[in-house]
């Protein structure tokens, strides 16, 4: 069984929109045991996107399209694929239901060209959509073949894909192996670094087979394995995880899809403490992180943005002459910052981050990228310094994955990992 | 004239890369005034991509490859172009003597495997590689087509094309004319809303043409125009903008690449006005917005992520009674927010945001995705409620999307533009 996917746009031939879509789709359907043999793109043209499914559907049993179901006149895709079944489109009250309800709750008045969208081809199955309006559906074709249609928004075809399309799809073409893939993350080591420490494995490691990936202050190790039995295939990705872990031990912080600011605020919860932070350089980010959690205000108390000088001194009470001595960019503002919010928060754990974002702001003895972040406890102040060569929005990311690493590490033990 | 992209290599169909060569090169031709009707993409598979060779050949005049290319066994494209077009494979002693020197320049031994890249299909001409071993071709056929084909590697891709096949393209197909385009972004309406105002131009306008882009709390206008002269081309984008702007006035916020953060910025330097921000649901994200532009400092003094009720009331100066009394989600609150650290920051302007941005939190008169956003300048306090349904991350966006809109239109005229 072969999968076509078929992305339609004309943003997507000009090189205004990278097309990301098909990339997903086509790593969620490998991970499903499902193959994909042809991609193709063609522009909000009837005549071409008609083309394009006619041979799409002569050449793959399934075809997954996505984009051109939007309310505007250049959103084709419904009526050519009901042109190229031969099917009228027929309106359906419960899409059209759902869309105006979705207007109504929003205080807003559905305009006539939302009505298109409830639109669909005569004998097709809605996939419903609760982040858009634009429903997607599926047709079951003669011969066991399938044609699926989504949205074009990310945030709107990826939960379909994943829950409505791929379970079916594995149903009915009774696919039962699977490729799994398991992501271990690391933060606090250079690429070269864990290749020292994993790389006989990686090389030699055949099924799970292994890769690095390196992203903007963490490194992904990624395990794939092919087996028909999950469970053997669990198996295997456990025992390669086990021995990567022994070698490895905290500089893995998480797995999968776990984000930084996710493990933090797990161990926040589980040893019941609280968090404050007073950022300069990182201007809001580490705040911005932590709340990204859902439940984070069960431990993440609140946050001081203090770019200027003056409000680092009345905000979070740092001397005014600890700034004159050492500068703003300084270990002792960084400790002042930490402690000072902690206690005027009464919190159990605090950070200070302050540094040169750039591209402005350097001195001669002080470079773009440097950083200082301290972490308060009720015990101790501790104080690391960064340096950090990424442009502006670069090193904030850096500086605030710092900062949520020394939290971490001292939230799992008390005791320093060497930094590497 | 139609081009049609091929990209080759089993990783862009499994979804581990995400392929921006396709985008990279459909930009640069829509620039160059040659339009891509077709994309598409196979795996390292020797028969279907023979079978893309001969329909792309058959129904495009110009066909571009890229991807494999490469020394090792999968890298199938000159042999399968080789044997589409039905020539021999000719040894090009030009190329293997500067893979030869490329290697010894960097004190490699040439590896058996590598002799293979100088295997050029008969009656192709060679496109040189400075940037990696592998050359690229094109070859001339009947009929005045044209297969081009192109490394994987983009940073070898991208100056082949741009230095040696477009402009061999021009001049062969005796195009003139060029692509340019413009992007407005507009910001507070939605996409149906803005069919209204301007829906009527969008389906009439044919050269520019118009389309509307949707993201996440902003619409992009895109305005292409073809054009022999360049300066003609600019001169009908300058008065298709300006009818534009007519009817939607301060709706559009920017051009191109600009932040709605680097207009807000702008317009703060320009008015010598400072801004602080006291934030709840949004967690830090207006801050970080507001300091991802470069020099912020100027006129970004501080903020507080007042995440607690206690800190609401300890930090920001919130009355206890009115958290009693309205809740902390609430009108009165906001303004509290937005007054108080203006106030506190001795600041010209001030935001205060409080929402729920879910998932948890919600009760039965608030649900998730209410948000009030108050602006408080020396004079008065303004304040608007807002329904987003997104996501939690979402509605961070939304909000803080709406907190710095509602900065903007304070500071172009102080008058309020009707929210839509």
């Amino acid at each position: 069984m072969g999968v076509e996917i078929l992305t339609i746009g004309t943003e997507l031939l000009l090189g205004q929109s990278i097309d990301t879509n098909s990339a997903y789709i086509g790593e969620e359907l490998a991970e499903a045991g499902i193959d994909v043999y042809w991609k193709t793109t063609v522009g909000d043209n009837e005549g071409r996107i008609g083309e394009a499914l006619r041979l799409a559907l002569a050449r793959s049993e399934i075809v997954i399209s996505t984009g051109g179901l939007g309310p505007t006149e250049d959103d084709l895709t419904c009526r050519v694929i009901a042109a190229v079944l031969a099917r009228p489109l027929i309106l359906d009250l419960t899409v059209l239901e759902s869309i105006r309800r979705r207007f109504a709750e929003r205080g807003l008045a559905m305009s006539k060209n939302n009505e298109r969208q409830a639109l669909i081809p005569d004998g097709a199955t809605v996939l419903r959509n609760p982040r858009g309006t634009a429903p997607g559906f599926f047709v079951r074709l003669e011969g066991g073949r399938v044609l699926v249609a989504m949205p074009g928004v990310p945030s709107e075809m990826q939960p379909m894909l994943r829950d409505e399309v791929i379970p079916r799809l594995r149903e009915w073409f009774g696919v039962k192996a699977r490729i799994r893939s398991r992501i271990l993350k690391t933060s606090g080591i250079t690429e070269s670094k864990l290749d020292e420490l994993i790389g006989d494995l990686a090389r030699s490691a055949r099924n799970p087979t292994i890769a690095l990936l390196a992203h903007a202050g963490e490194i992904h190790i990624r395990l794939t394995v092919k087996r028909d039995s999950e469970g053997e295939g669990e198996r295997l990705l456990d025992d390669l995880e086990a021995r990567l872990r022994e070698r490895l031990g905290a500089l893995v912080f998480g797995r999968n899809e776990e984000r930084l600011e996710e493990v933090v605020g797990r161990l926040l919860l589980n040893a019941k403490q609280t968090i404050a932070v007073a950022e300069s350089c990182t201007g809001g980010l580490v705040c911005h992180r932590l709340t990204n959690v859902p439940g984070s205000s069960a431990y993440f108390i609140c946050g001081e943005v203090v770019y200027s000088n003056e409000a680092k001194e009345s905000l979070a009470g740092v001397p005014r002459e600890l700034i004159a001595q050492h500068g703003a960019v300084s270990q002792p503002v960084a400790h002042a910052l930490a402690s000072g919010i902690r206690e005027a928060a009464g919190t159990d754990l605090a950070l200070g981050i302050t540094g040169i974002a750039g591209p402005g702001g350097a001195t001669a003895e002080k470079p773009v990228g440097l950083t200082y972040i301290a972490l308060a406890s009720r015990e101790k102040v501790t104080c690391r310094e960064f340096r950090f060569l990424g442009d502006r929005e670069t090193n904030k990311l850096l500086a605030s994955q710092g900062a949520l690493d020394m939290l971490r590490r001292h939230l799992l033990s008390g005791q320093d990992v060497t930094p590497t």
